[in-house]
């Protein structure tokens, strides 16, 4: 691990755009098709982009006038030819028309990521919460 | 993402034992000095080895007469070079001195390999389960 790699701070750049711009194709196109993900709710692994579509679309369709904002802190990145990591803290709002922050949560978030042409795709992801003592996942921001 | 790659399947192998003889040291030496590890319980990030002595000693010595049976499957793996990552569904399972499985769960599993020598080492672990609709992790074994 080291100082994040610039290579790699610009999928978080891209990530937080396409989620800002509920951008689904600008969104799933940082995924390799055959990404294996691993969220943070509900469903075990997505197995390939197509299966996740669906779930991107229900989100961003779900957010009527709010939008999210992502920030990415504690980023620690490994580049290592054709393949890298990146691991941080991604912190969600929702933010109102007026500008003002209506809620927060935390994930812990890894990235596994391969070249393609002058970019990397995300080939892993696994986004999470620990769980508390009563099975709870702690959500609250920091 | 391909068929698992042998050198990492030891890896898997190495890990079921440490676990299986409890044995704190061999379970540690499987992780690099410094790596960041994002456990499936309570807390947030251990930055580094030396962080997690404690609980995977606190771990080990909660079982008394148990035994802890890991197995991994669903394992997937990239390789390139100087990093290698895998990916997998880790069942634990609590085995009784009489042999008898008394209960177990299932985690996701990440890991972010860099070699050391002949041996690879876990740059990044990240082990968690996807929350229900009550916020409540989903750990129970399919």
């Amino acid at each position: 691990m080291s100082t994040p790699d610039p290579r790699l701070l610009s999928i978080c750049d891209n990530y937080v755009r396409a989620v800002r711009e509920k951008n689904v194709a600008a969104f799933l196109s940082l995924y390799h098709p055959t990404a294996r993900v691993f969220d943070t709710w509900s469903t075990w692994s997505y197995e390939g982009v197509p299966a996740r579509r669906q779930v991107i679309e229900k989100w961003f369709g779900s957010l009527g006038e709010e939008r999210v904002a992502v920030m990415f802190d504690r980023v620690q990145t490994t580049v290592a030819g054709d393949l890298a990591s990146l691991t941080a803290r991604a912190v969600f709002a929702a933010i109102a028309p007026d500008g003002a922050e209506l809620r927060s949560m935390q994930n812990r978030l890894t990235w596994v990521l391969q070249p393609d042409g002058d970019a990397w795709k995300i080939i892993h992801e696994h986004t999470s919460v620990p769980l508390g003592p009563d099975l709870k996942g702690l959500l609250a921001r920091e």
